[in-house]
């Protein structure tokens, strides 16, 4: 598995859409065949900062959903919505080990 | 649901000993009637970098987690292992909002 982290800082006049925008990519994410996790988080101190939490079977499945129109929208709708680029990591997993329990 | 998103910055000579104690707190926490996941994660870039990503039912079961034997045990273990002290960041849930998704 990997896991991607993805910290988003959205300008306050865009939380909204933004919300929006990416609820769509959730929901088309976890369509997908390689995808265990696409989870859309709110910072609860810093109004206007999301994390998303992306887990993926291997690096196939990252590749695959670059390649998905609903990645390809989100990136595209959301771009102008950013207040500074977006700060990605990738991360193993320690636990659980175990497939099913994600 | 609440998530936590927990940043340890671990000294290198304890990176082995710190996941041992990490994967036993996991194993705890799992248990937990309100705790949905309690993931371990190393950073792929950045050696002695972890993430733990937890997420509570609410803030009774982020309360109850604190009184846990595991979660002292886990504290007191790693306290001198760290580079510095560890970041917490609460997050409120944007998608799933389905329960059972998690």
């Amino acid at each position: 598995m990997i896991v991607r982290i993805i910290t988003v800082h959205v300008k306050p006049e865009f939380t909204e859409a933004f919300e929006v925008e990416t609820v769509k990519n959730h929901e088309g994410s976890v369509g997908e065949a390689g995808v265990l996790r696409f989870d859309v988080l709110r910072d609860g101190e810093q109004r206007g900062r999301y994390i998303l939490y992306e887990v993926y079977r291997d690096q196939a499945a990252v590749d695959a959903h670059k390649e998905t129109e609903h990645y390809e929208r989100w990136k595209t709708a959301v771009a102008d919505m950013m207040a500074k680029p977006r700060e990605s990591t990738s991360c193993e997993v320690v636990a659980p080990t175990d497939p099913h329990r994600w």
